[in-house]
């Protein structure tokens, strides 16, 4: 059974085009920092990084965001199903921004314990 | 039948964390304009962005890398084919950096006919 982590770097603007160049870095510093950490607290050996900017590329909430999934050996049957994945979380993520469906948010409880678990990594 | 374009920024560290500040920015600078340009280019509407960071997020070639794919609606049936053409890539790079193998080069005249366009992006 795999473990999927995934990150979201949100940015508040629609296209990567659109970022100024403090933005732009400052979004990749996060990104790099944020998958060096995660990569060892999963024990994983790769990242995964992708950004599908514009509709066209699977994109389905208006903001810049950079997926980042710690990978490891044999993690997916095939490497392109992790795909499949990013694009599973991405309907995930624009059901959660859209107000007017209904959403099961995870419990307070288990948001706490992720963040507590990744505030450790940041010190 | 989609065109696949597909731009490799490449850096000569082998993975991502290694790159400093610098070569971050530079490189996420780069593939941002080079990205826009190939957009508008090729027509397209959109772009995916990808780092295959390590061995098992499916890197074959032992250097930093963004693939950049301009993208239309329909270009692909199911979005997540982009993917496996990624991978096709991937293995064709491989081959190419690969001395001991045969190779199977483009013509001189079809990478000065694309090194020619693409220049004029870049005035």
């Amino acid at each position: 059974m795999c473990e999927l982590t995934e990150v979201h770097a949100i940015s508040t603007m629609k296209r990567f085009v659109d970022l100024t160049a403090d933005e732009t870095s400052d979004l990749w510093f996060t990104a790099k920092k944020v998958g060096s950490q995660l990569e060892r607290f999963h024990s994983a050996t790769s990242l995964t990084f992708a950004i599908q900017d514009g509709p066209q590329a699977g994109q389905t909430v208006p903001h810049v965001h950079i997926h980042i999934i710690p990978r490891k050996g044999g993690d997916f049957e095939k490497n392109d199903e992790i795909y499949d994945a990013i694009d599973e979380k991405e309907k995930e993520l624009k059901q959660k921004l859209d107000l007017d469906k209904e959403r099961s948010d995870r419990s307070m409880e288990e948001m706490a314990q992720e963040a507590d678990d990744y505030r450790l990594l940041f010190l």
